[in-house]
């Protein structure tokens, strides 16, 4: 793993593939067919693409309680407490509607109001990870949204993985779908016969489906279309080179696009890092994956001050931040910009991805500078209610009409002025 | 106006001109050139485009204190006061932190930071309006953004309006450039030796600064791009039609894109309406545009009750809805998908517009069915922050390395067992 003298700033640029002009094409035609021939089009993707030949879409309730009986009960209540931690945390995060009044007996109110229909994508083979449905599923439902929906793509037998039922039936969704592909995104944007349109499309998946999601945005709301995960690492002297060497490697498994980035102020500890690194890495049954992430992303810096640290961090803006130094807390308090902060040596990343109750979608390539991981706030939406009595209009509409008339909208001053055109009327 | 009896649902659709792939071309060159070659670009596109030859981009403090000077007193004190009520009810938006206590003295935390820097683009000519710049600005400066930065096309003789200067200055913002169009959004998402870079760049536009936008996005955020403005109404037998008929009107106005419906359960309020508009259509001075928006998207509904309206309202999900019946309260409540209601008779929709303190930047074309008005949370992000103790991590690590080990991702399962290698260590 290189090593390298922090400079002013470091840099997660990664030449990801751009969007494919055939794969363009091909996603439009799919989207166009679901929306003229519905069903008739989704199972004629689903057996050309997933080579399964299904008559009937919807997952039934004795395929989801076959999975759920036949699958290992410690990962039941595992998964099951992972759950019962994420809501608790996203609980927190519900608003309640501001009534703000005005005077004279008027009032503005701020109403708080969950989507009605929300679509899961589920990805499917290695990448069906039950973690995902959960940390997707449970913000919607505990903003209010009624509608939950799951679409995955089936095996070739017609099936979708047992991980997948059973986490969905543990968040409460019973509405799930055995389509995947730009398919399943159209069908959840336009609706079929069989799948109702939902609002918005949240989950991951491969690059057509992240195409299908650009596609539909706007008749649909999407989430961020995810890049490539990171990790940051802030470490001094005090920190262990295997628990740091593992954690970047965590990071390094996922894909060969993945970065894993150490800025330490221990020289030390870079360089029992980079062996470490090497030691582990031959003993991961991903080697090769994370190796090609740890040669092509992964980096070492040493920094002069934990300062300078934490200001490479700042510009950086990392979807993930662990921070193994001698007063983490101290660290933390002053980084504005990361997806989410792990705070000390017991709270590795996977302490978030799985259990903890915070939410693991979360904002990659720096665009923790502007955005947010997936939260409640995601899936509700607020509308400003406003109400003005007779005697504050009499009182305020001389300065909104003004107002208009300065932007040379005269339709707006007459707007409000068109009410003095009566008297003694009220409601 | 036209008038039909209202089936199942109304629609907003209208058949807004798509991307022009000339534009597209020309805003990329527009972009390269920026970021190759600087300010130097954006002296040259403002001089070919704006006809302005400056020799420096940022307005003076006298340039400012100068137009403050000459503008109507009245009008700066209409301006202040409507600030000032956009400020006190942004204020009720601003959101604390969240402390999670967990077991063991372990927490969960979730910190609300704002953006370090915001752009707000403020179109030129007569689209120059001084509320735009007071109804971006604010939520901004409220969410606590350091930096707010205007940038707006010079006129010929190197000016920007007055009304802009005014309202920028009441609304407390400093750094403003004389440069428009696509290099202005390119200038902003990527810096020149003038112009810093920001984190999300807000505000309206023509087609090529909303062309710009998108490609610049991701790089920076920014704001929905926003459609043709649109009302809704809602009235009974007890509204009065001219009054009615102005609030269809000052949507008109706008653009003839415009939509203006009305849904009535009063035949005879609905005849009054249609011949009012045309009344007052004669006597307006944007007439034209406004007959277009009206002859196009304009339509009157008789609805069979009020809950056939309601329905078909929250179907629309229209970016202003106002209601004008005997209980307008009771219809607001049922009202789920909105960008803003307006109750009463004497809430008219300019009231909102320009003064009650509401936000006036709201989702178009039926996109309140998941999207929300600016609002403060537009300038925040959430980054959430994990602390497990010893102990807490004593107790879970064996559930969160069976769920990275249901996933096939050992190296999670590492990661957070790797602490057990040592023991007494703590921080």
């Amino acid at each position: 793993m290189q090593i390298a003298k922090l400079s002013d700033s470091i840099s997660l640029q990664r030449s990801v593939e751009q969007a494919n002009v055939d794969h363009v094409t091909t996603v439009r035609e799919v989207i166009d067919q679901v929306r003229i021939n519905g069903d008739k089009a989704l199972f004629n993707y689903t057996e050309k693409w997933d080579g399964a030949k299904l008559t009937c879409l919807r997952v039934t309730e004795e395929e989801v309680e076959e999975a759920f009986a036949s699958f290992d009960s410690q990962l039941i209540k595992d998964l099951e407490e992972a759950a019962a931690n994420i809501r608790a945390f996203h609980l927190q995060q519900v608003r309640q509607n501001i009534d703000f009044p005005l005077a004279k007996s008027s009032y503005i109110q701020y109403k708080i109001t969950p989507l009605d229909a929300v679509g899961l994508y589920v990805p499917g083979g290695t990448a069906a990870y039950p973690s995902s449905v959960l940390m997707n599923a449970i913000p919607a439902i505990v903003a209010g949204v009624k509608r939950v929906v799951i679409v995955s793509p089936p095996s070739k037998e017609g099936k979708l993985p047992a991980s997948v039922l059973v986490a969905a039936k543990i968040a409460g969704i019973t509405e799930i779908y055995k389509v995947g592909g730009a398919q399943a995104i159209a069908a959840l944007a336009y609706g079929t016969e069989s799948i109702r349109a939902v609002d918005k499309i949240t989950g991951p998946g491969n690059s057509y489906v992240a195409l299908a999601k650009r596609e539909v945005f706007g008749k649909v709301a999407i989430d961020m279309i995810a890049g490539p995960s990171e990790i940051a690492i802030i470490a001094d002297e005090t920190a262990f080179a295997d628990e740091v060497a593992s954690d970047l490697l965590a990071q390094a498994e996922h894909d060969r696009f993945a970065s894993a980035v150490l800025v330490t102020t221990s020289v030390r500890l870079a360089k029992e890092v980079a062996d470490e690194v090497e030691t582990q890495l031959k003993q991961l049954p991903r080697e090769e994956i994370a190796r090609g992430s740890i040669e092509n992303f992964g980096r070492i810096y040493i920094a002069e001050s934990l300062g300078q640290a934490v200001e490479a961090v700042n510009e950086l803006a990392p979807e993930h931040l662990e921070i193994m130094t001698e007063q983490p807390e101290v660290i933390s308090e002053q980084i504005k910009h990361a997806g989410a902060i792990f705070v000390g040596r017991f709270s590795s990343e996977p302490v978030g991805d799985y259990f903890a109750g915070t939410n693991h979608v979360l904002p990659t390539n720096s665009t923790a500078r502007f955005s947010s991981g997936l939260c409640v706030d995601d899936f509700i939406k607020k509308t400003s209610v406003v109400y003005y009595s007779e005697e504050m209009w009499q009182e305020q509409y001389p300065k909104i009409a003004r107002l208009a008339r300065l932007e040379q909208l005269e339709g707006h001053a007459r707007s409000v002025e068109s009410r003095s055109w009566k008297k003694g009327d009220s409601n």
